[in-house]
């Protein structure tokens, strides 16, 4: 097996992009397909300050590195969910990444900060733990950015990531979620812009990714995560990118190209009814945001439900 | 096991319902979901003469079988695609169903009337043969929908078909093909009526539905199909619904409801630009229509290509 480019022996194959690469090649490879992909959406400037959320596995640290190499200004952030062992496992991973390199790392810790973790909240709020995480963490993210005065958060979600989400949601057809999944969301009523650097890339791509550079991230999936239906949709879509190669790709890049603007009246809707909570001031459809009323559950504070008319 | 209707032992579960049912309770399970199908989507008048294009297989054996328990006056049409063994065994299933019962059988053989068979015009048209096959047929319903004075043309696509179609179509992106994927379109250009009545009825309901109601079909799936894209859609979607039972439903049903609108503009473009093929007649985008460039070309007489400006 050869370099595509270089004819020198290859590491690593992309059938979908019938291609095989050399190490140096393929971390070149990726790199351009993070410029390409920051380029095709508007996604970074280079005056922004860039909060990267890290979880201490592969995407996150690999979109870390390589925003790095491409000369942003980019800090990390952590968010401790309380997950057990596995929380500590992979804050360790992080903070290992950014004192390794003298990285700045902003830490926010969910039980220390807001008196609960996940397992307790999800069980708490009756969500599947999946559920509540995603939540908290966006709540967390847009917290930690605009107190940091940071423009943009950017995460790890890679073309796997991205292609199961939009099966999900297919399969459901929820037009609302459709019309704003979308690699970068504008700032506006207080959020950060965010973005992902990665939906060009592959789940096996940026597993190379860190082994060819060098960088330790946990590799165990979340516990709480096993048999969720995310993982179902990434195993039917893996399936068929085995059939035919490009084919989340083709899904996933079709979509934003003839889909994605469908949907966006659906998505506007909601925006249009957004308020400020009651109790953090965040932008919400109803009195109360989200994560306000899983804290209030997970805390056993009663918080008096409504919806703004 | 009890039937969820008279308690009787059952014979069937039907997840996605959650519900089991005897026998005589899932026939009517089966017949009711066809008339409710006909009812929604306005398929079918008591006074229309209905084709139902039989293959020899379970779903349109059975959706003749239903159709007349229903009351509809309904013929069939076995078309011979010249595949073999295959097809002499699935059109003595179809002439046996017919013979056994008294009703009409219309028969319609590619290679008799036209000269060639599947495998010879895919090869020569450079088409995967369930392409060739697909476009001849829906040429052969026509043409003998039209010369026989029938109102409707019925095919026996059931759930399991039709999510699989809508999740190529979803994979691709393919907004016209999305516009015009509805159960039921109207007659329009001399084109017949044509209806799906199983679309609420799963493959494993139709093959029970035939043990059932004693009716011999042909097992063998097409020897041409195997290893076809639309299989591995079919898997992954089984694979989806397996872990969360009506995934198929919804993912169809929910299109419908809140998708499909959104596709019809693009299948529109095309209904515009339709003129008559100007060797058979039948409405086309170019000047000669599909079915015709494939007997051409399967028969090697030159035709001269060309697009309507």
């Amino acid at each position: 097996m050869k370099c595509t480019v270089c004819k020198g022996p290859a590491v690593i194959d992309v059938r979908r992009h019938n291609a095989n690469f050399c190490a140096e090649h393929f971390l070149r490879l990726c790199r351009d397909q993070v410029a390409r992909a920051i380029k095709d959406f508007d996604m970074l400037g280079r005056s922004d300050r860039v909060l990267v959320a890290v979880s201490g596995g592969k995407d996150s640290l690999a979109v870390w590195d390589i925003l790095l190499g491409l000369g942003y200004q980019v800090d990390g952030l952590y968010v401790g969910l309380g997950i057990g062992d596995y929380s500590d496992s992979s804050g360790g991973f992080a903070r290992a990444f950014a004192t390794e390199r003298g990285l700045h790392l902003v830490e926010v810790d969910l039980p220390t900060d807001h008196g609960f973790d996940i397992p307790t909240g999800a069980r708490a709020a009756k969500r599947v733990p999946c559920s509540a995480c995603g939540l908290s963490k966006r709540h967390l993210f847009d917290e930690a950015a605009r107190s940091g005065g940071y423009d943009v958060v950017a995460t790890g979600h890679n073309l796997d990531d991205e292609a199961a989400v939009l099966f999900g949601n297919v399969l459901h057809w929820q037009a609302d979620y459709l019309g704003r999944q979308l690699p970068v969301l504008p700032a506006r009523h207080g959020f950060p812009k965010k973005v992902k650097p990665l939906v060009r890339l592959g789940e096996r791509e940026m597993a190379a990714y860190c082994v060819l550079r060098g960088i330790d991230y946990i590799v165990e999936e979340c516990p709480m995560a096993a048999g969720n239906k995310h993982l179902g949709y990434k195993e039917a879509l893996n399936a068929i990118e085995a059939q035919s190669p490009g084919s989340k790709h083709d899904f996933y890049f079709g979509f934003l190209d003839r889909g994605s603007h469908r949907f966006t009246p659906d998505a506007e809707v909601e925006q249009r009814d957004l308020g400020p909570c009651e109790r953090c001031g965040v932008p919400t459809t109803g009195e109360v945001c989200a994560f306000c009323k899983l804290v209030a559950r997970a805390t056993a504070v009663p918080v008096e439900l409504g919806r703004r008319t």
